[in-house]
């Protein structure tokens, strides 16, 4: 019989798209024990979340153990959809739905996203990140960017996010770079500090020629050598730069804070920065850690 | 002893990146033959571009023929490369270079591209077509729109290109459509002239929020059942919408001509329209042949 090295006093779950991670928790919120599986909700049939988790974590439930997940695994395709909650609301919106399971030991809830009714939008997972951030933070007002695939601006106000929108400057960016025939001019890895500059600029300045900026990459490729590494941080550049443009009703004048990956937040604190505006950068699988801990301790009331 | 029905005094040859279209010429620039093939330039090494050729319009073949080819064949992956002529300059850059041939009785002459040093600019193909509608329009000064893959927006002065500027309009829309998560949200046909008119609208006038308003998209989806055709009707009009706003300055107070399909040409003659910039609309592939047939009246002197 094999011994438990790590028994889960709950087990707190960020469950996206292609990945999920789990953390080992006790009653006291340590981290005993932390695991990661490539089996995320875009691979997974409704009845093979509860077989994925357990393959991950089943070795630190001993007896009955809470589950509190947050992401993509509560939308309509994950295990269990847990509907959205509407601006304005609490960061941890209210509803966490339970997730039927066969494991007599195990409670699994989910915690909803954020929908906003008009312009339409929606967030699921971001929630529990800026529930973290503000446990942290009491009390902080402003306005919190959650660089990604779809990167998020949220106004914060006493609490509550206010309004938020989304920009899919990530997916592009990887769509454009890959698919598109700029893909002859960008290379897949590398960097040039002064093309993203040059692309940041272009952008915010004039962010209604981007689909003419794209071109000029491929232009500058085939007539002035224009190096893969350039072209990809000028794209980057570019990109970023007409999303700020975009922005700004949500940066100008606020108190900042970006949670992201390190890598593409310091990207999006360095062009704040030309603009003036100073933002600080949270550490985002932390923060989510405490969003996931502070929805428990509701929870547990 | 197989008899040729048709014998072609000269051949002209549009030879794309996808596909391939020939006409078979009398000597007074009559139509004898029309023949198409898949075998376009991205499909083709060096050496496969005679055999595709012959294997389409060898029948046509009697005694010495010439061949003028305009398009993708020119480029550096081409059967030759005819390397670009810069700005301004002649709407049919002089230039024509010789490929090779096997065949003794074929010589084939490929119509040089157009380059633009800065900003760094290039087309290939749409030179023959400018060509071709102004020996049509002769002494017509104003802007030339071709809208397709990459849109070109070409200033014409004095039988010159001036300046012109690509956007990747339509590569956008099919790769955004077909390879981001829109495609959940998007129907893969069908239209609602009400969502044009309202991508249109967003785009002119805040072209900056391109990022946020395709977000939007899928999020209306989620929330509001969008349906697709409205979906695949607004991403068209936020397009045209964010380009026309960069293209301004080619279009504000010009005489305007549209080069290109008949659906799309409609659409940015519409787009045009709503920004009291009316726009005559001409026939791409008529056009195609106009400008070969000005390119070998002007190498047969």
């Amino acid at each position: 019989m094999t011994q438990n090295t790590v028994t889960a006093d709950w087990i707190a779950v960020d469950w996206g798209t292609s990945n999920m991670r789990a953390w080992a928790m006790s009653a006291s919120g340590t981290v005993l024990a932390e695991a990661t599986s490539d089996q995320g909700m875009g691979k997974l049939t409704k009845d093979g979340f509860e077989p994925a988790l357990l393959s991950a974590v089943g070795d630190w439930i001993n007896g009955p153990t809470t589950v509190i997940a947050c992401g993509m695994v509560g939308s309509r395709q994950g295990w269990i959809e847990a509907p959205y909650v509407a601006t304005p609301c609490g960061t941890l919106p209210d509803g966490l739905v339970e997730a039927p399971t066969l494991h007599t030991d195990l409670t699994v809830y989910v915690i909803p996203g954020i929908k906003q009714t008009n312009p339409a939008d929606v967030m699921r997972g971001e929630e529990t990140q800026i529930s973290g951030f503000l446990a942290r933070n009491p009390g902080w007002d402003g306005v919190i960017c959650l660089p990604g695939t779809h990167t998020k601006w949220v106004h914060i106000s006493a609490d509550e996010v206010v309004s938020f929108q989304t920009f899919m400057t990530g997916e592009l960016f990887a769509t454009i770079a890959n698919e598109t025939v700029l893909r002859h001019s960008i290379a897949a890895d590398g960097w040039d500090d002064a093309a993203f500059s040059a692309g940041l600029d272009m952008g915010i300045s004039r962010p209604e020629r981007l689909a003419a900026r794209l071109f000029s990459l491929r232009a500058n490729g085939l007539l002035n050598d224009m190096p893969g590494n350039a072209a990809r941080a000028q794209l980057s550049g570019l990109l970023i730069g007409t999303e700020l443009a975009a922005a700004k009703p949500y940066w100008l004048g606020q108190q900042i804070a970006v949670i992201g990956d390190s890598g593409l937040s310091k990207l999006y604190i360095t062009a704040l920065a030309t603009q003036a505006a100073p933002a600080m950068q949270v550490n985002a699988q932390a923060i989510t850690l405490a969003g996931l801990t502070t929805a428990y301790k509701r929870m547990k009331g």
